[in-house]
């Protein structure tokens, strides 16, 4: 069933899902089928991201099980946000941005509406992702977004268009170091451009990166451009902050692997997180510091953040949902 | 890349997987997209299922993301090999029956080979799965498998065929409770049939469905058969251990929630279970007792047991793999 907008503010919505991805769309998916009519907010241009999340920035998704010749991220969204319609969730194309769960039944409000009356639900689930840190000044990031550059070199590594090629991980960290060392797996070369004269990775990580053959430190540098032709990346500009040379880098890839962000500013000091600002889930279960409150996908995950394993946690979280307002007489 | 069978024996392998459901097949994508050269073994029959396991014994799936018109179980499954196939996972259609974890590289047998040199890996990763317990010997129960009899409330219950219309669930434990429970959504009624006097559900269970206006308690009785027409479930006949009468219920859909037993008989004494014989990990990830050894799936998960979180611990069974590889000098 559809909800008319007006309906929306007028009643106590049994579950509220924030987010689109294959969090939200999973999660939405097992709650309709459950019969508790949920509402989705799909967010417009939240976190910087389009409605259905990361993946719509995502050109050719190889590792989502069941589709064998791959499928475009924006197609694989909107296969899940047709299933979450077929079976009954109603879909607001708004953003969350404020929240309040200091008081039953939960109080939710939609950007740009601060002010106005809230929705109230008895169960709410936050699945709003996280969004990759870039470098969005940097010229040329738009022009060869997923046309060389990425976010993600487990999920885009593999591609055909990096397969002995020469890449460049911009990072220090471990996650740096990771995927650094992932892409050695395709790559002829990866350069690891740091900005400073020594990595924030673990020991053991430092190890694999700086005796790896393949691996080659690029210290104290930035990235000034990217640069291609036949709209594939095909370079990059470095300048060194210590002796003020710029070079160029023969690149097909360039990977950015400076963190994420998850996406929890309307839930500052209404539910426990990390030090990172993720939120804190049970271990094994999506049930956070605020019983009714559920959190699935990047948001509580910053270590797997796969489309596959994201969706798998929306279904946790609906069917924890649904266990607690079974169990709570709700 | 595909292994001629003679090479199965000559090497250490990185990671062989065990098991071929959502799991199993999720852990040999990311594991071959990662150049793990996964060797997958499917299993003959393991578990008295065939290869795909228990999404192969069910007609509609309409909760999987990114499949909102449905598929059928088996077609899934065959989309999942299709996808392990492409990225170079070595499949064989083999039962892993006995295995030795207590020295490195790992060593597996295969069911009839036991006698025979064993394949040997450096990673392994359990994905066998549970069976649902029924009654195998029930008359009628093949005939209406998956035509209105089912082992799992929660992916079948919504399907048009059992909408408003009069339902059985067998059992007596909290898993019955939930799935009578679950049933109310759509069913005119619920009848729950348990050979015993009382329940084993907790009491909060307990409470949801003896007070349930739409449950009816069928005590002390045992189920003797079922029957049909057109190839449907139209009834059950039961008999009452009590006072020895048999009668008829013209139900629709028959549920079974007895339980399920976890396929870890080969892992007997090599790695932790629980009480209940499933593997544990350790929270948050797909690590076992054994240090290189990894479960995903309903091997190691008795609560959500879906074809999506399965999946997604497959993807997480990978990536700790491959991670522990890396790191472990392998």
């Amino acid at each position: 069933m559809n909800h008319h907008p007006n309906d929306l503010l007028n009643k106590v919505h049994q579950l509220v899902i924030i987010g689109s991805g294959p969090a939200g769309h999973t999660a939405a998916i097992y709650a309709s089928r459950a019969n508790l009519n949920p509402i989705l907010f799909e967010g417009f241009m939240a976190g910087g991201v389009a409605a259905g999340g990361q993946l719509t920035t995502t050109t050719d998704v190889e590792n989502f099980p069941g589709f064998p010749d791959g499928i475009s991220g924006p197609n694989l969204m909107d296969l899940f946000r047709r299933q979450s319609l077929r079976f009954g969730t109603s879909i607001f194309t708004e953003t969350i941005s404020k929240a309040d769960f200091s008081s039953r039944p939960f109080r939710l409000w939609r950007e740009g509406e601060e002010k106005s009356p809230p929705i109230q639900s008895k169960a709410v689930i936050i699945a709003t992702g996280a969004t990759a840190k870039t470098l969005p000044l940097l010229e040329g990031i738009k022009e060869y977004w997923q046309k060389g550059i990425s976010a993600c070199a487990v999920c885009d590594g593999a591609l055909p268009l990096f397969r002995d090629k020469e890449l460049a991980v911009i990072g220090g960290g471990d996650t740096a170091a990771e995927e650094a060392s992932f892409l050695t797996k395709y790559a002829s070369k990866v350069y690891v451009i740091h900005r400073r004269d020594q990595l924030r990775a673990s020991h053991a990580m430092q190890n694999r990166i700086l005796h790896h053959p393949k691996i080659q430190m690029i210290w104290d540098s930035e990235v000034v451009c990217a640069f291609g032709k036949e709209s594939l990346l095909q370079g990059i500009k470095i300048h060194n902050k210590k002796n003020n040379q710029e070079t160029q880098l023969s690149v097909h890839g360039l990977f950015f692997a400076i963190g994420h962000k998850p996406n929890t500013d309307p839930f500052l000091g209404q539910i426990e997180l990390d030090q990172d600002g993720y939120i804190i889930c049970s271990p094994n279960t999506s049930r956070t510091s605020i019983e009714g409150v559920f959190a699935a996908g990047d948001v509580q995950d910053k270590k797997y953040r796969q489309a596959i394993t994201s969706a798998g946690s929306g279904c946790m979280a609906a069917l924890d949902a649904e266990h607690w307002l079974s169990n709570s007489g709700e």
